[in-house]
Parts: structure tokens; C-alpha cells; sequence
């Protein structure tokens, strides 16, 4: 007998058939949140409303902890950089949309249980800090380098492994220019808050959240390619678990709108009046900017082009679009759908895979649009 | 046939017995979130972290929108203030522990299907505002007032019945001092977030989250008892449908662990290694000053006395508490019990009603604690 780690997780299963959400994933739930949907009003996110996953315990860093990050492995000079430091070195802003790459997972048949997302695990916000390249370049990375290895600080045990998070990048990405990747003191012009890495992380515009390492500690260049669990066991596109799979990277495009008219409380299901009806929401892409946003308001039926406004230069961030709509009494199902320039585009059937990642099925919002004159 | 209001709401039902969290609770979960119990840790929650249950959409009101509060019904001269006439008004902070009166809904057996909380709908925030009492006694409140009605700017619907979001406090409370009431501006020194009631929203310390009235737009005193859906129908204490029941109203005594050790990603549950640890956490009651936290290590058999820190003269804020404990290895059930001066406490059993109110049932918190040397 005897008490082990391996005795705190248990393996990775599929939902039955009409098993509801148990209270493994209502437990993640009540305490990671996604975008309410009518914040998608919003260019920047307000604090408190971008989407949240934090794997462990969100690490305690009162204000004036040391905290200093380290540069090393295949370099030639490894560093060691305190906040004042990084803060004094060249500094970038960029507006980036980010997402969960488990977004979407809840609404897959079969349902991989775990953070249990419908399509809100989303936001947008302006991060502010040194580009990574240059750091890189400081330190002079050797020319046997594969990958660059980043560990934060939050700690706990996953599928029996006790662990640090940790993440790679492959070189040429961690060097490169599209995107340029950040290690980001900043965000919306204030200090990190507790929850999203305070006081360092990385920021991979484009990718999915899992590459964007909170609560940073050290970057480790290595001269052979990463295996640890978040890289190599999770964050993959697997069909079952014999199958080595393809890692998850960036962005698959999507559309959401901004739910029009109001809700039921409880059933979240909208409701509306007759006449014109602006529907507007957000599209991004990180694989290619984005081409093209359009609406269904027959259940995916028939496709109508929407506005898209222009990026205005920021191609990480999301994209405002909008179409007027006339409702007329009934139950209808509004969905968007965006494709990008390399002709990526959201399915109408869902694509499955075992971990439950990149599922951007098109969104159904059911709306119910009253008869004229009924006030209750 | 024809399309009525009254067909977006579906009659209020409790869960089957092992019947999983459904697609309507999950939409709940995923956009309103609780308090990450290791955030117990800062005295006042970092933005993001505090517990937001948002019953429709958040309003969407951009800075400079004009917002003129009304404070009218049984009054002697009707006032009309804008944002800068409220700042102009005598001023008060507040540091405020506020907890969702569904907060352990999704323990209760059987489970009222609704927003499923489990214990984390809590979060502690320093409040601004003016005191209504002073608003009233502007406006002078006649001889015949019986309650003060509030009105916010949410609107959706809920059971069939389309509202803009209301709920009133006795004149006696509204004029009070034990709590003062505020009509809130600020929340830790900054102006609201959105989600917190952006511009205005009321603040009732002591009282459960219904009570705080977000998106603060109309003040109305009556010289009847107040009858709409969040008072009369919502929010109350019943055994069954056809029960008048009891208001909602302060919050009971609560205690809650800052989880020790580090967790599994999936199943929450904690992982320790053997030896001293100190337990700790905060303890709150709105019914009357905190007396004492207890603690146990034996899923309930056996209470120890825990040290609680002096509240510092702020009666409405939780209070943190710790006590040492040798950790052996094994599975242990932690839990944390608050009594209040009045004697009001935490059961072990739970009190239930068919709303999933005010279940302050204690906290179990399972950790594994290793063998020593137990590396992986």
C-alpha cells in the first residue's frame, strides 16, 4: 500500500453518451471563465472579462519579489535579467486575441472531460513587453539549438506527473518576426494581474494559449526536441490514445456574434422583437489573416457576406463585422463563420479529436423573436 | 401557436438524483465565475477575481455616457444626480466581503438547477460612495414609506417575466447605519469595471449578492411592500412551490481554506508531502461580528481552535485565520467552520431549500499526503 502521486489523478476518459458535466469539470468551470459574449463589444477586453485557464494554483507574487528570469542552455552567454532590467530593454505593444486551445471542447460527442468550454474561452488584450528575439540574440544561441524551453512557476501534478508548466517553441519560431513573440510585463498599460502571469509571461501572438507561459521563470535553449508532458502527452491532436498525433499550435478561424436581443436567465436562449436587427460580433484567424466573415440566420443553410472592418494594422487582434438582419416571429439559429486568407474556415460538422482541441464548429445561437405588440 | 415571452423560460425544476450538470448550468458556469480559493490569500481580491454572478447581459456603457440616478416615489422633493454630483456628496470606503446567496447550490442533493456554485462565490473589495442614507434624507422620505426599490439597467427574463433587474430593502435598512448602505462608484480606488455594476451599483455590507444592485439607475421609495420577481418570486427560502417562504437575506457564517500543497489538474483534489503546514484561511459572517474558525483534519470528528486575526475595525470584511498542523501520510479531509457572535455557525448536515440558498454547509477539502520521498 501506500500513498503516491500517481494516486491523485485519474486517467484521461471520455464522457458517456448524456453524462452531464460532473463535478471534476465544475470545479474547473466555477473557477476559469471565458468572455461573456456581449463583451465582444469590446476592442480590448476589460480586465476581468478575457478568458482564463490556469492548470495549478495561481502562484501568490506580492508586489517586490525578486524575480529573476534566466536565459540559458545552448547559448553562449546566459542571462540573468530582473524586471527593472527587461523593463530598460527595447519594448513592444501588440494587440493580440487569444484563445483557449481546449475552446469548444464541451459541445464535441463524444466529450473529452476536462475544462469543460462552450465557445467563450476567448478575449483580446494590448501586451506590452521585450520581444524575445532579442533576448535570444543577447544571449547568442548556439547553432545546434532545436528548441527553446519556457517554465513558469505554477506547480501540480497531472496524469501522476508533478510538474512546472512548461512549453516550447521551436528556434525559428522563437526568433521569428511573424509572430514576434514577447516576454510581456505589461498588459491593457498595467502590471500583469495575479492571474494572467504576474509579473512575466509569454506572449505568442497567434497561437493558442497553452504556448503563452505564465508566471515565467526560465527560458532554456536545448539542442534536442522537448518532451516534456505539456508538449509531448498534452496539447495534441490525437484520434486515440495509441496515436502519437500532431501538436497544437495556432489559432483556427472563428466567429462569434454578440448575442442580439436579451436573455432568459437560465436557459441563455435570446429573445427579440420584430423589425431590423444589426447582427455584429468579432472573427480572427492566427493561421492567416482573416478573408472573409459571414452569417447564417437559417441554421447554416444559407451564407449572407458580412462587413468586415479593417485590421488597421493590428493582424493579431480580432475583427469587428456586422450585417443588418430583419427578425420576424419564430425560432431562428444565427451562426458566423470566418475564413481566412490561406482558405481555412470553421466546419458545420464537428471535427473530433481525443483531447477535445481546436473545435471551431460553427456557433448556433437560438433566438426566439416575438410576435408583434407581445409584452408578456 | 405564436411566439410569446413566456416560451424562453422553462418552469424552475431540481436535478434528478446522479444527474449531471446540464448544458444550461454549464452556459451559467462558463461566463459567471468564483474566487480561485487560493486568492483567499490577498486581503482585497485582485480585479478578475472577485466572484461576478451576472443575471442577463452586462450592459455595454461606455465612458461619458450620461447617467442620471432618479431618487423618487414617497419623497418630498425628487432628486435627479449625475456621476459628478454623487462624487461632489460626502464619500465613503468600505471594505466589503460579498458572497452569492447560491453559493454551495451545486453541493445540495438534490441540486437546484441553476447557477452551480460549489463554495467559491465570494470575493472581498473596497467600495466608494455615497451613503443612501444621506441621498434619502436629501429627498426626504415621507411618513409612509414601507421599502426603497432599486432598479438596474440589466434587462432580460426569467420564469416568463421580462424585467428590468429590482430588488428593495426596507426603509429601516436603507436609512440605516449597521450596515450604510452606498450607491458605489469605485471599487478598489478605480472606477467600476463593467462587469461590477459600471457606473453605479448599490453596496449593502453584511447582505448576500443579490441585494447589490448593479447598473444602478432609479432609486423609488414605496409606501408598499415591494412585490416584483427578484423579491417576491426569486430569493426567498421555500421547501417547496407552493411555500410563501422567508427572505434572503444576510450572509451566514463561512469559512474557507486557502487549499494547501498543489493540485491535480483535473480532479483539484491536493497533493501534500509530509510535515509541518499551516492552514489558513478566511472566515466571514454577515448576521453578526465573527466570534471564532475552527479546524478539523478528520473530515469533521474532531475541532481545533483556530488563531483569528483581529478584524481591524472592519466589521464587513472577512478575516484570516491559521493554524499549524503536522501533515501524515494518507488521504485527510480538511475542513474550516465559522461562528459568529450570535452563534449562528456552519452545519455538517445540509439545511436544504428548493432555490439553493445560503448553504453554508462546511468545506471538505481531500488531500493525499505522500510517503516520505515520494518524488513521483
Amino acid at each position: 500500500m501506500g500513498h503516491r502521486l500517481a494516486d491523485a489523478s485519474t486517467p484521461a476518459r471520455l464522457a458517456a453518451p448524456d453524462e452531464g458535466i460532473g463535478r471534476d469539470e465544475l470545479a474547473l468551470a466555477t473557477r476559469n471563465h471565458g468572455l461573456p459574449l456581449e463583451a465582444l463589444r469590446y476592442d480590448v477586453t476589460p480586465p476581468g472579462l478575457h478568458y482564463l485557464l490556469t492548470h495549478y494554483d495561481i502562484p501568490y507574487v506580492p508586489d517586490g519579489t525578486p524575480w529573476p528570469l534566466t536565459v540559458g542552455g545552448r547559448v553562449r552567454r546566459a542571462l540573468q535579467l530582473d524586471l527593472a532590467e527587461l523593463r530598460a530593454r527595447p519594448q513592444v505593444t501588440t494587440r493580440v486575441t487569444m484563445e483557449c486551445a481546449g475552446n469548444g471542447r464541451a459541445l464535441l460527442a463524444p466529450r473529452p472531460v476536462s475544462q469543460p468550454w462552450l465557445v467563450e474561452a476567448v478575449g483580446t488584450a494590448e501586451w506590452t513587453g521585450v520581444p524575445l528575439r532579442l533576448l535570444l540574440a543577447e544571449a547568442g544561441v548556439q547553432p545546434e539549438a532545436v528548441d527553446v524551453v519556457f517554465t513558469g512557476a505554477d506547480h501540480g501534478v497531472e496524469r501522476g506527473v508533478e510538474q512546472d508548466y512548461q512549453r516550447s517553441l521551436p528556434v525559428e519560431v522563437a526568433m521569428g518576426t511573424e509572430p514576434e513573440v514577447l516576454v510581456a510585463y505589461a498588459m491593457n498599460g498595467a502590471p500583469l494581474l495575479p492571474q494572467h502571469g504576474h509579473p512575466l509571461r509569454l506572449i505568442v501572438p497567434g497561437w493558442y494559449g497553452m504556448a503563452q507561459v505564465k508566471w515565467l521563470r526560465e527560458i532554456t535553449v536545448t539542442d534536442a526536441p522537448f518532451t516534456g508532458f505539456q508538449q509531448a502527452v498534452a496539447y495534441r491532436l490525437r484520434q486515440d490514445s495509441a496515436d502519437e498525433g500532431r501538436p497544437v499550435t495556432r489559432i483556427e478561424p472563428r466567429a462569434l456574434l454578440i448575442p442580439p436581443g436579451f436573455p432568459d436567465f437560465m436557459s441563455r436562449s435570446r429573445v427579440l422583437r420584430p423589425g431590423p436587427v444589426t447582427l455584429e460580433g468579432r472573427a480572427w484567424s492566427g493561421r492567416a489573416p482573416l478573408a472573409r466573415a459571414e452569417v447564417s440566420t437559417d441554421a447554416g443553410r444559407t451564407w449572407h457576406e458580412a462587413e468586415l472592418e479593417p485590421d488597421g494594422g493590428r493582424r493579431w487582434a480580432w475583427r469587428r463585422w456586422h450585417l443588418e438582419w430583419t427578425a420576424t416571429p419564430g425560432e431562428h439559429v444565427l451562426s458566423a463563420r470566418a475564413t481566412d486568407a490561406e482558405g481555412h474556415t470553421q466546419p458545420l460538422e464537428q471535427h473530433w479529436n481525443r483531447g477535445g482541441f481546436t473545435n471551431n464548429l460553427v456557433q448556433r445561437v437560438p433566438v426566439l423573436c416575438l410576435e408583434p405588440g407581445d409584452t408578456d
